[in-house]
């Protein structure tokens, strides 16, 4: 059963192995009459496009978006039909590969595709490479662009709150913006701990290590009522656009797993009325409570392990049954988190607008949530 | 859009709200033939039933699964179709709530609701109410009979880690069995952190107040190769399922968030064959690499808030835009962690089954990763 | 991989065997706050229900519905949360099918289920009897209740148009109503016709024998723009609904078959603006043109099968390898056209109203399509 | 909500508008390990393309396609991730519809288009153009080429069998091959009828109108046991399949709209045991009981109304409100019929080929079907 297909009413299915002709992406159910901002939809692929940095693999990949579908010739908006996006691969180089044919790469994919299908695209980790991010990156920004014409509010922003040892000064979450995070090639907004996370990244990379961290993201501006009883909580949903990503291994939205040291009283976020909506002077629930957002801000952070390519030799195992020792090259992200700060906000907008799309086909828009307190004799 | 359906290929659907008529859910993709154990389904709904200690509600509730549908009249075995299992709500005191129609509790999804739906079953939280997981513990209930006779060797097992500052002490994680879990009412194995867990809701509880904590849960005894790219990842769809459960805050696999204290020399578990099985010394990854089990135990950790209702006075808003104080009442769990290890497992269950089904539609069964090293000329 | 879930904003699910405890439904995805009228939706399962008349089974059903969630206590609205809908079987009379159990019926599904599950629920058809379809027609009351909220010029008409070979003679079908279709027990609006068919089924019944037949159904009073290219393309889903119907053999969109006997110059209906609206003077494309609604009444024609169970002998061959005789009993209806009328009804209601809030969530409502001549300079 | 993915095991996402860029598919599902014949694959593209015979439209298209994803590079197996299809488009001459942008055709889905999404492209019918069907024709022959490797005595044909007043004269219709079929330009067995169906079109073809007609299908060596109740039975989803084609307006199945014409008696297929397989002397329910396959051919046929687009004035109305005449230009088909029948058989082996994945998902494989009497005591 097919796995490649993301969302319900904005629905995204991606393809492409890292190093066969292309990776891309269909995005099915966008909204007719969009004026898609193409040149908006290349800057947020230039974003998480290699070579960026010292801090990045050198694979040059020019990742430039070719729009199959879906647009009108004419005016160049969405005619709300299938939009595909192509990225051809360039820069492959499958040599560096050479010889992991039949081994596998501790920390890797290798063998749970083999595992599960007998076969595995062996060069460069095939589909499970971070490249089948770009097409994430492409959809997730049709997906901004449309949460954006609704919620001129919106502010969706990702950055790198920890790497290795070094946590990001204390800054206002709630101020912090997508330039300031860019300012740096390590996308943390604090420019002493960037500088301290650079040192620590490139000194593992010389060493032939690599580094993890946590990236933290806020969602502000969005309406209360978003979200999906009972299995698909907007957090719910989250986790698993998250959890999808590779290399991460955890979430937690608001206070997080720290809550157990919390009790219920401390905890809770009081409930007020201010200026015709609802908000709370604490946000320890991160914006969603009982799976639909409050409309406080979205507030949740993810941990990220170390990049499993290490230059080092490592023990392992080959598909024909033996244990040998492996000497990994390639070009690499010695810490993958600097670039995942926009493969992060892109799942976060096909999370958010999915929930938009369902809202308004379930209970029309404007919603409840929208018009202050509610009105129960709304028809549907 | 509706999002009352979990699973791809084993799906379940759940209704009900808590003081409604009655819980219940359809399961939809049964593989037929199973001689479904009623006492094992019912034995699962009395773990999860309240009324078992008094670290739980006092809510009485015979929760008597009836099943409606999918059973073959003569033999007992599952037809192939779908069933339908129905628990009626029973002792229910909407009493309880009464003044509450109007205001939104703290910590609640009662304001969610309305801002989403323009109106909300407000007794007992109705369809937000932990009463709906009856459901899913009887869907889940299943799932682990079906996944029993495929994979005799399984062993899924939840337990209580930490319950406010109380941690339980060290046990070798691979050797919990549910016998010793639920040898004390909090579901901690280790029973001097028991005892003192259970001291500690009981004075939360006495203070009108309530306690969060951890839950670990370890799945072993499972093939590798379940789990679906890329959207679809075992770990994704674990993270989906968790998070849709109330009161969780947070996730992760293995190593999780101190993954980012290792280098990527640290974290990667070697790959190694024993006995003509994969292998790794370590289970930093917690059993899943690049969304695909490996073989290794799937490992993981949850956070679960405090209980929201709180016996004490709380400032909050009701829904003609007043800011108000409410004084909760009603009968609820000063800690929902004990009675939420059924429930993990459960929905650990469900994703389990949904994958193995799915697996076995695509590649078929037994496929590669079950009989060693993989034959690369494996037809479709 | 599960089947018995029907619609994607508008999802039913449906549950049960001819002879288990119960069948039935859920709901998932209903917008909030209709006012549910549930002595309509009771209506809608008397006019299917057995024993109305002496051209019906005398299996005596009350079928009676017991909702089971999804409204709220006090307002009796719908929650927006799943509506489960129960209804006991009762009369069941097993005894009827002793000897059956290893035997196949001609023109029943028992071999097909037995191929492909191995077992089947061999009483009276289980899962394939048009039992099932008692919860489709409660679903279905609770879409067309929807839809009559938002399209109050609906008109929803299906009618018997002919019985073995007595054809339903000339009325305008536009202008036929649920009480004419209603005034005689064949569903057939021409009296005299009626009369005939009537005579045709009491004289199949009495030689043990069964008639098959057309029905039609015409759909007036929906706007242009219902249909989601280009899978599920409005007559690609509506005949999808109706070709799930036990008996079912056929479908066609307005002159259908008969449109390989006109030139396209014949066939084409013009287009003309007329008060504000597209219209046609003619409607041989049935109202929808490239999978998408123009506006002109939906009109479409089914083609059921006679009954497969007659009250003679017949050749057929048991679970056993072996060849043997069959000589069927139990209560059966002659003809299954005069029931289906409301089953068909109910699967136009369900198709249609999944349109509309597939429509809403993807572009918004009202539409384009409501308000005369388009803008598309429009939003998304 | 979109509409463009089909099938549920085996799911293909079609894109791309006639006159854009290009069109594709995206295959989601395909079992891992198929060594893909890409000249099969390509020469069923050459099939339905343009420019075959002087019965079509003289556009020029290659259409060649290109895999993006899905294979090994080095063995150019399947590898069980998604295979995308790429066919750009090229002899687009979109000036043929200069004019027309404003101006409805009838017979066409522009009017539901623009009333759907308030903006269309509007140059050769954008997605409701039948270019659309290359994506389904080459996503076919994979799902083809897979059930050829499960199924080897596979045989899947369609035929011509009507076009306006001429029929196919009488033909084994189990004897058909694929070679007899494309023997003749119009794709009609019967060398006699093809001749007087060619000189019909022609004849349409010089007054500049066009012709309908109707297609039969028959699909043999398959087992019982494909389809899934209750909504996704094999017939219906046929169904779904087929009225989602362009021009499709009707289907029925075995004795189809003739089966009101004969008694139960009469229509019941005997059963009967012969060599180990269930069969039957006669095959009026076209290979379908209850939705799921006997096992017998199935067999249905197809109405296809004239092609829309006439080269004679026809009055219309356009996007102002204006009613005006319309004068088409352009190339067309004269009659979709022979180009449809590769067309037709590539979405039977979508059908099949997801029918096929979703019972080995839920049932394994071999089923109870494939091993002549059943055994009840099977395990899941």
């Amino acid at each position: 059963m097919p796995g490649n297909t993301f969302g319900t009413a904005f629905r995204v299915t991606t393809f492409g192995e890292s190093h066969g002709p292309a990776v891309g992406c269909v995005i099915d159910g966008c909204p007719p009459g969009l004026a898609l901002d193409r040149a908006a939809l290349q800057a947020a692929l230039d974003r998480r496009r290699p070579g960026q940095s010292r801090l990045t693999t050198p694979r040059d990949e020019a990742d430039q978006a070719e729009i199959l579908s879906g647009l009108d010739l004419d005016s160049g908006r969405t005619l709300g039909t299938p939009i595909a996006i192509l990225v051809r691969n360039q820069d492959q180089r499958s040599g560096s590969y050479a010889g992991w044919h039949r081994t596998y790469r501790p920390g890797h994919a290798d063998f749970g595709y083999d595992a599960k299908y007998g076969l595995r695209a062996w060069q460069g980790g095939g589909r499970s490479s971070a490249r089948e991010t770009v097409a994430r990156v492409a959809a997730g920004a049709v997906a901004e662009q449309l949460l954006r014409v609704r919620f001129p509010a919106l502010r969706l922003t990702a950055w790198v709150e920890r790497v290795h040892d070094t946590a990001c000064g204390h800054l206002d979450p709630l101020a912090i913006t997508r330039d300031e995070v860019d300012a740096h090639p390590t996308r943390c907004p604090d420019a002493a701990a960037a500088a301290a996370m650079e040192a620590a990244i490139l000194a593992a990379k010389a060493r032939g290590d690599s580094l993890g961290g946590h990236i933290r993201l806020l969602a502000q501006g969005l309406p209360p009522g978003l979200g999906d009883p009972v299995f698909d909580k907007l957090d719910a949903l989250l986790a698993q656009a998250f959890l999808s990503l590779p290399a991460c291994k955890g979430v937690e939205f608001g206070a997080g797993f720290a809550a157990a040291g919390l009790t219920g009283s401390e905890h809770n976020d009081r409930l007020q009325w201010r200026e015709g909506r609802m908000d709370s002077a604490s946000n320890r629930a991160g914006g969603i409570l009982g799976g639909i957002s409050v409309g406080t801000p979205i507030d949740l952070r993810l941990a990220f392990k170390p990049t499993a390519t290490v230059l080092q030799p490592q023990a392992s195992a080959d598909d024909a049954g033996n244990n040998v020792e492996l000497q990994a090259k390639g070009r690499h992200d010695p810490c993958v988190l600097p670039r995942a700060v926009p493969i992060v906000e892109a799942m976060a907008a096909l999370v958010l607008c999915d929930a938009w799309l369902r809202q308004r086909g379930q209970v029309g828009d404007p919603w409840p949530g929208l018009a202050g307190p509610v009105a129960s004799d709304r028809d549907p």
